[in-house]
């Protein structure tokens, strides 16, 4: 059987170990290729350079756990998409596969999300495609028991196919060495960050702030990925890009706009 | 009757005329603060900065025609609105108002747009937002015939609320000094952006790109903002932050994620 082709992309940057770890995965049921960025995107959600230029180049960061082919590029993760698409694959792949990131993307994270931005954008262009995260920020954190949980997700997802207009935004639990307990099929949890702003003098006298904040879990349901992830579970929400909030259509209707 | 009182911002910079244009329709129905970028975020998508400073001071822009107070701030539009709201405002306000953006924030442009991005953030923080943009990219575009319609969106939305969960993303037709046909509550269109990058050479040989591209409505419906926008009308669409595919849910369940 021809191995499917998977381009992979994250928003840590190039030389993360989550997305090291995510070449070795992927290599064992893919030809892969990399599109990463050259420098960390954290937070960037789903920005993309349109008032500035891209540098993109060939790159070899590992020349025996790497990829065959990887390329760096100074935009953000949805313009490596754009770009590996465009111009540096010369066939459609088969999925797009993001991450292994460093940190939660669960429940409102995915709106500030890089890596899911890289796996919205292939959605956008009609291609399957998958944001990994762990939920451990540690730069050296531990990606071994991800391994198997991510072959196999993406595997059933080239075989079942992801529904259209959809994306799959998995997140795994920080076990300690532990492997997770299966893989759950959620909902996004209803959270928010409470935001502090940490003010601060430069050297020159110039006021600053530094964005800080607590996540807030607003939402006790069972079926949410933040309550799969704190039971030990894998957390898997199928992600849409219509934004429009079809049930609440009807309602605004009746509002007294056109008189 | 005590006037609302809305934190306005945008994604264009603090200076761009679509601002200006927004902060005197609103003034005449509203107590207003302005805290927007320092320069044009466009393109942003729900970036955030945080692993970086932030900067913010008080401007003054235009004495007779801007806001009794205003702040420009280094970061992007859902910066603005974390820092109008935790650090500058020392109330809740009624509601936050985006825009007038230049350009279209229609259909897909939405996952692009810091315009909205700055309501989304709003609304994730549970407050009532607004993202308002011209289908014209001149910076010197006539946002006059916008005001009416701007103040009475706002007036019904206060007076009615905007469903929990959901902001409004509103687009106004360029009608070349017509005024539009009226308002039309839709659903975001299928589209996408066909890419095409520019590859060009620096004066010092290096290979660099411009991600250009062609807008590609795939969506026939007549219930879109695009349908009701090339008709000549307004178009609202009632957009949310669950990005959960709920109707896919069952359809991957029975994929074999377990075994």
């Amino acid at each position: 059987m021809k191995k499917p082709l998977i381009l992979l992309t994250n928003d840590d940057g190039i030389t993360a170990p989550g997305l090291r770890s995510l070449i070795q995965f992927m290599k064992e049921i893919a030809d892969v290729v990399v599109v990463a960025p050259d420098s960390p995107q954290s937070g960037m959600g789903h920005a993309i350079t349109i008032d500035n230029t891209l540098y993109s180049k060939k790159v070899i960061i590992d020349k025996e756990k790497g990829a065959p082919l990887e390329y760096s590029c100074s935009g953000t993760p949805a313009d490596c998409v754009k770009l590996g698409l465009q111009e540096i694959l010369n066939k459609r792949p088969d999925m797009v596969v993001s991450g292994i990131n460093h940190g939660s993307n669960s429940s409102i994270n995915v709106i500030y999300s890089g890596t899911m931005s890289a796996a919205i954008e292939a959605g956008i262009e009609g291609i399957p495609a998958i944001g990994f995260s762990l939920c451990d920020y540690a730069w050296n954190a531990d990606f071994s028991a991800v391994g198997d949980f991510a072959k196999k997700i993406v595997l059933e997802a080239l075989k079942n196919g992801i529904p259209s207009g959809t994306v799959l935004n998995v997140n795994i639990p920080k076990t300690d060495g532990l492997p997770p307990k299966g893989i759950k099929v959620c909902r996004q949890a209803k959270a928010n960050w409470k935001e502090r702003f940490d003010k601060r003098t430069s050297p020159t006298g110039k006021e600053y702030y530094w964005l800080t904040g607590e996540f807030e879990l607003l939402d006790k349901g069972e079926d949410t990925d933040e309550h799969a992830l704190s039971q030990g579970y894998i957390s898997m929400v199928p992600t849409q890009f219509d934004l429009t909030a079809h049930h609440t259509i009807q309602h605004i209707n009746n509002w007294h706009l056109n008189e």
